[in-house]
């Protein structure tokens, strides 16, 4: 008996090439929706749209690490539900450490020193010594962790649940918060969005930081207060924000946001999802599958990661 | 019997309360020059002009990496010069990687977007599995070299004598210029200024390179043939170029990098001499001075490095 799949995604035609390469046995990749399809690989929200019109439905392929979309308690969970994990530490990491290098080693302010031909050798900072909070330390935080680690920077770690990563000096968990915070020189958030997570960072976590402090998020947008951080940037509470998450995505043209001063944004892109990556994973799983062997990155409907 | 040191830098004061912590026998801090002092600290310009006057001169530790106001042959050279080494592969590493990361990240036109209000949430590159060429792999190109394999990317190095890190992939000599050129993504100088080095970075160079290529110049600007560079920069026969270093310092004020398309230059400011880190090494350095062994970080007056 061969598995049937049905790939939803933009990249449609590079995740079908990819795995065809890769000549999995008994899978037959279909063009079209149909009753005998078992597999489904693709974004969240076209899942969702197809979960109705496929009785045979037995795994979910996740191309993202976010599947909100298929949390919604009204949609079905009689199917095994898998995300892409393990592929986004690394370039999580390049997003934020390639903000808090512009910040430390003023990149954008030399841009302006350029264009005013102003020689300024004032001296930059170092990340080195450096103190960063994450929030969320699961496969994606603990990547940042070693990256920082790298940089000779101290790690605290703020979790739900694991605390298993050796990179992480100090963990915090429960309602330590302003403790987390206190004296932090840049407070990262990957949390996932949860009950638990919601606002998470709210006036009271971003007073608990210093004033120098910069702040990243590339969890998701419903972890923040967006009336708070505007307070806290507007009255130079923290030093700067950059954010590449909100509460509505795209970001409506009339949010005060695109427009706050040290706050840089970006637009969901903070860790790329690339074929090549999640096409091995899917591979990797699919090899599980045929043996009836547990998949990886199985997500919890009920804890939502 | 005391030993003398002057102190010679902008940060004098800072030094001087540094090394005072460090309670070192049988040292003496002077605050003008007197026939006795044996020990300089400080910038190489200020230490050659002090040179004439300072008769039992032993040891002259330099505060900076480059040393060439030393090395010109009609200046003293019967005393034992010793350089800043292994504070700096850290600090250029931060520079060299934020650069790289903003290219590849976009950092620059997500700044752009955020100012048109426009959700621009194409792909960003990556530095996973880009190729690294690094011209001088001293302590500093050791650690761009480690820095580099952490983001996980293939590393080149070309170098005049040693060979020894671990974390190049594959080294290259000699006349084989060509060779390591080609195909690169990124292209680092980290030469110091000798005989060899001068105007290694010319056309012929330039024209080995992808013209997708970055090239970063922290060396120093004698390695550059800076026509060359105008030359390729404005006929895009490479994709952009970040200079911290240059013939002449200050940046004249008529100078065409000031306001060449894709060309972004800093101000000798990518490895900050942190007066904590150099008083450390100085100290390090005393504690062998005192027991007549060999100093570290020893300067060739001859190679130049």
């Amino acid at each position: 008996m061969s598995h049937k799949l049905l790939i939803l995604s933009e990249s449609s035609e590079k995740y079908k090439s990819l795995i065809e390469e890769a000549q999995m046995p008994d899978l037959v990749i279909e063009s079209n929706p149909t009753p005998e399809i078992d597999i489904l690989l693709g974004e969240p929200s076209r899942i969702k749209a197809a979960l109705a019109s496929l009785p045979a439905l037995v795994w979910s392929q996740s191309i993202w690490a976010g599947v909100e979309p298929l949390l919604d308690p009204a949609s079905r969970r009689d199917y095994i539900l898998t995300n892409a994990r393990g592929v986004f530490g690394g370039l999580m990491s390049e997003y934020i450490f390639g903000y808090l290098l512009a910040h430390e080693r003023k990149i954008f302010q030399r841009l302006e020193d350029q264009k005013n031909k102003r020689w300024d050798d004032s001296d930059t900072g170092t990340l080195r010594g450096k103190t960063i909070g994450i929030l969320g330390v699961g496969s994606i935080g603990a990547e940042v962790a070693r990256t920082a680690k790298f940089f000779g920077m101290n790690v605290r770690g703020y979790t739900f649940s694991s605390a298993a990563s050796s990179d992480v000096d100090k963990y915090y968990h429960g309602n330590n918060l302003p403790e987390f915070a206190h004296g932090l020189d840049y407070l990262i958030n990957i949390l996932p969005n949860t009950k638990d997570t919601r606002k998470i960072i709210n006036a009271d976590l971003l007073n608990a930081l210093p004033p120098h402090a910069l702040f990243i998020n590339v969890g998701r947008g419903s972890a923040v207060d967006e009336s708070a951080l505007l307070n806290a940037l507007n009255q130079n509470k923290i030093a700067g924000a950059v954010l590449d998450v909100f509460e509505q995505e795209p970001l409506p043209q009339d949010h005060p946001f695109w427009t706050t001063p040290n706050l840089l944004i970006t637009f969901h892109t903070a860790a790329p999802s690339f074929a090549e990556d999640i096409a091995k994973l899917f591979i990797e799983n699919y090899k599980l599958f045929i043996e009836s062997k547990p998949l990886k990155y199985q997500v919890s409907f009920e804890k939502g990661y």
